[in-house]
């Protein structure tokens, strides 16, 4: 039995996010049928982390078990010839049986990505939050701050979220343009469902003066959803790295 | 009598490139139906340059006149209305009636963009010359110094190229590295027909190892089409930027 990493990069528009489910086209469904086809038996693929329908990767990583001995190229072109477009397995590789791409000490780094002009996009259509007005982007990035730790973020997890407990540690964050956009870039070992998307939505509500920036640490500390602002366009959001502690 | 400047983004993939032809979809045509419905009557409108089939712009210029006394912001959001998805209006204004998107002086900047990686694209999917193997970028940088200056660039010159003469001036060229791409930014005031992507074939040839640099220079000064490479795919070329010299 062989433990295989995948690295993949998925355009998350035509899915109905991560995690199979039934009658609906996931991502993780995809692999499945992939890796099916290319190894000849039915094969689980666990991922690190569940991205919600409509979010982007530029890096995902999963793990799967086949005793099919295989090249490390012929697992990772086979599976670009059998994954729909919208799905590339970039690298492919065997890694120790004690290797899980979900438990493996590892840090993601999500990006949140606002249009900020009048005109919609184009170029990054369904890969943004369009906002046609002014954005105080100093105002969010002091906002920010207050995230950047270990605290309970009850305010920022949505509904129906599966985790045990509402404490996450944040490593690091930060705001700013990049051209015509606003990127935030946010670090940590683990998300609460919804967690990034909120936090944009709250930050979108400072950057258009509907709160100072020192509201957002109150609503860290009063744990409450409701005080948070909206959940955020999914198109905006990209997992774009993971690293694993041990080696990468 | 007014002149109305726009500064237009688009998605070359759906459009047989910039120029009016009967039954094709085209960026001016697309863009004459729109003025015709805000406007109210049939517009001619000019662009800075003709891009091809699939080559993308996340800046072209254009004017049209109109009798129709109209804010910048009406028009701007009025051709957004009407527009298809993959063609935005960035921006609007009235200039001097001697301004010319074409003629008046400026300098364009167009980007050719490598993704240089095993696995197909998937961010860059329909915006990228896709290269499997490995690219020598050095020696890309290195032969691209010799298109920089005045030239005869008829090596570089696709048949029914319009252009009086093959002369053209290259003000600055750079190649280098931006994460997994090879991109390749290069300066003018004008360009023969598929010029910058026959330069993107050439040094393909250079950076796969089929020619030394100097060579890029003894096919500049051969005069002749058949010594330079293929012409690139054009969804890897994209018009970035243009400045008009006297005021932008």
């Amino acid at each position: 039995m062989t433990r295989w990493r995948v690295d993949l990069e998925y355009d998350g528009g035509p899915f109905a996010g991560w995690q199979l489910q039934p009658d609906q086209p996931t991502v993780q469904g995809a692999l499945e049928s992939a890796l099916e086809a290319l190894l000849g038996h039915p094969t689980r693929i666990r991922g690190a982390g569940r991205t919600d329908a409509g979010v982007h990767a530029l890096q995902q990583v999963a793990d799967f078990d086949t005793d099919q001995q295989r090249s490390a190229r012929s697992v990772r072109d086979g599976l670009n010839a059998k994954l729909p477009r919208e799905i590339a397995c970039v690298a492919a590789s065997e890694v120790p049986s004690t290797f899980s791409a979900r438990h493996s000490p590892h840090t993601k780094t999500y990006r949140y990505t606002w249009l900020v002009r009048p005109a919609r996009p184009v170029w990054w259509r369904d890969r943004c939050w369009h906002h046609r007005g002014a954005l105080d982007v100093d105002a969010m990035a002091a906002a920010l701050e207050a995230v950047v730790g270990t605290h309970d973020f009850t305010s920022f997890r949505a509904q129906g979220c599966s985790a045990k407990h509402p404490v996450r540690t944040v490593e690091g964050a930060n705001l700013g343009w990049e051209e015509d956009r606003v990127v935030l870039r946010i670090q940590g070992t683990g998300f609460l469902r919804h967690m990034v998307r909120i936090l944009a939505g709250s930050l979108h509500d400072v950057g258009r003066g509907r709160h100072e920036p020192r509201w957002l640490a109150e609503v860290i500390a009063a744990r409450q959803r409701s005080l948070a602002g909206r959940t955020a366009p999914a198109a905006g959001l990209t997992l774009e790295s993971i690293r694993y502690h041990a080696a990468d």
